[in-house]
């Protein structure tokens, strides 16, 4: 990637703009109406792509040099898909206060930070601490990327199957990023009974082994106090999202109600693989490019920070995010049918379509600043 | 200002390889080689400029946000003149270990830090810490930028005027970041009499109102041990360089030695008017474009990034800022005139030789990588 003058520097003149002495005159602007620091600068169309490598991809705690090119990746992705102009910043520190101390920090040079591949449950203190203190939207895609083209994914298999989402019952494999933010997402949307499975089963209010997170994870989910293992959860259930790793045996596949939904999203093996999902599922997604029905979250985060840095929102909140996957989803409700309950990531009304359905969402919420 | 991917992401195969999963293989081999970090991500051509908006031209301490535009048009200029990336990073810290801390923090991500608009004394500590903190160059470009150019044209004022840089005796008015790091680079360069005046006189070891580095100031100039005011160390000298603001009373410029040198840097009021100036020196320059002889930093700090990134350099070291300045006066040398003692920023042959010599500089004391 490269940084570009949008402006050219041709002579004296141009740079007595660009330079001093003319700087000043915007300088000084600024310092009497902070707020214009928008129109001035470039602060309003630049993310920071923020990690400190400590869970890159499936690749784990690499630390922050090595985690750069998914911070390049993701940064050429804002722009070729969102418009929007994006640093990698990658940070060599680790402790919780540390990080959102240097975020914060950095905080004035950018509109907004998209936190990446940092550690859970690190990474939901970081987020929230983040969101309190700055007045910019501050976003942790591998949570809430996933989650809104989850989301926007399940509500076109149920338009897909003629049912309705309050209806469905959804055991999750997996809480951490992910996992959390779908369960959450999930919730604000209507589905009455979603169940999180974790290693050691699902996570309900009777276990003693449970961290914070998953405390206030078994608060929200599972209504009706399951209890037991992800194959007893899954008996009877209509969907199953896993954004874990690990496999779940066939003989639990196949005791999941009939007519049912399965997204297996872990990269490169899906929790079921596809062929075998197939045999019992009306709709089968996963994270890979080479079957039907990718979950990417390109559909989601470049839309997502355009639409909020459109409107100069101050965060990007739940009802945000839950437009974001009904415009997601909205995008192919000509053309659905099980094997399209998604756009592909090469759809070109995808990021205009969730920029102005988060732009307006913004709006609505007041949380935007023009 | 933007940023510009390089590579295209097409379709799928594209998108598999800027992101997810391609991109983790990438990952993977700078986790086992870290150098490969410069091979395979944006580090090695791109440098943070960093501020903490305490000091911004001469509009002072106008904080983070209104410090902006400077460090965006300096971006510009790193790329326009010196074909180098550069990211606006304006902190929101004042503290000099909180600055210190979180640049290096964020150095995983650099090839190079240049600081900027920074307040004196706290440059100075945060520049050495991190110089001795990180292996990348760190560069305060308001220290070493003007110190580079000065020392450029008055290695060409003393051409002009076929005379020899050790028989010269230098007063500077100034002994903030551009004063100090001035001294240095003069006394560097083989000139024995340099005077600092401060707002109180002559920086001379007897005062005892010195802080820490005006302190080590008066330990390496001043070795003639002169006390009193700017006017009285003025009679008799060889060179006027201003890096102060404020006045300097005709008669005083009167009482220099034959065929003076004048460098007149404040900006947009140079200490001396270049009027007043050329009825008593031979060479006059100022900070100004609309006058000849115009001391610009960007002269200097594009090639001297784009030389150190090139080979790698873990740091810029003294020589290598005086083969910058030489390469920067060599550029006119057949061209010398007292109204030509500096090339015009516009001059193609600027970066690539200052470029040059840096790197080869850098190889010849041993801190280049490659």
């Amino acid at each position: 990637m490269a940084v570009q003058a949008t402006v050219p520097v041709r002579n004296a003149d141009d740079l007595s703009l660009a330079y001093t002495p003319g700087v000043a005159k915007v300088c000084s602007a600024i310092a009497e109406h902070p707020e214009q620091v928008h129109d001035y600068t470039w602060k309003s169309q630049v993310v920071a792509v923020v990690t400190d490598g400590s869970a890159v991809l499936g690749l784990g705690d690499i630390g922050p040099e090595a985690s750069l090119p998914v911070m390049e990746g993701k940064a050429i992705l804002f722009k070729q898909f969102g418009g929007v102009d994006a640093v990698p910043i990658a940070l060599d520190c680790r402790d919780v206060d540390d990080l959102v101390e240097t975020v914060a920090r950095l905080a004035p040079s950018f509109g907004g930070i998209n936190l990446e591949d940092i550690s859970a449950p690190r990474c939901f203190e970081i987020e929230d601490r983040l969101k309190e203190r700055l007045d910019i939207p501050v976003f942790h895609d591998d949570q809430h990327g996933t989650a809104i083209v989850t989301l926007a994914a399940l509500r076109n298999a149920a338009r897909v199957s003629g049912r309705q989402l309050g209806e469905l019952r959804v055991v999750i494999s997996g809480a951490g990023a992910a996992g959390v933010a779908i369960s959450r997402i999930l919730v604000e949307a209507g589905i009455g009974d979603v169940v999180v499975c974790d290693r050691k089963g699902v996570v309900s209010a009777d276990r003693t082994d449970l961290t914070a997170v998953k405390r206030d994870l078994a608060g929200f989910t599972n209504k009706a106090g399951r209890t037991g293992s992800l194959e007893t959860a899954l008996a009877g259930a209509d969907v199953f999202i896993g954004v874990s790793g690990g496999t779940v045996p066939e003989p639990a596949v196949a005791s999941m109600a009939p007519d049912s939904f399965i997204f297996a999203m872990a990269n490169p093996n899906p929790e079921i693989h596809p062929d075998v999902a197939r045999k019992y599922a009306s709709v089968v997604a996963t994270g890979r490019s080479d079957y039907p029905n990718q979950i990417n979250n390109v559909l989601a985060f470049p839309g997502v920070f355009a639409g909020a840095l459109q409107v100069r929102a101050s965060e990007i909140t739940e009802g945000m995010k839950i437009a974001a996957a009904e415009a997601l989803a909205a995008v192919v409700a000509d053309e659905l049918s099980a094997e399209k309950v998604i756009p592909s990531p090469f759809d070109e009304r995808v990021a205009p379509a969730v920029t102005s359905a988060v732009a307006a969402a913004a709006r609505a919420e007041g949380v935007a600043r023009r």
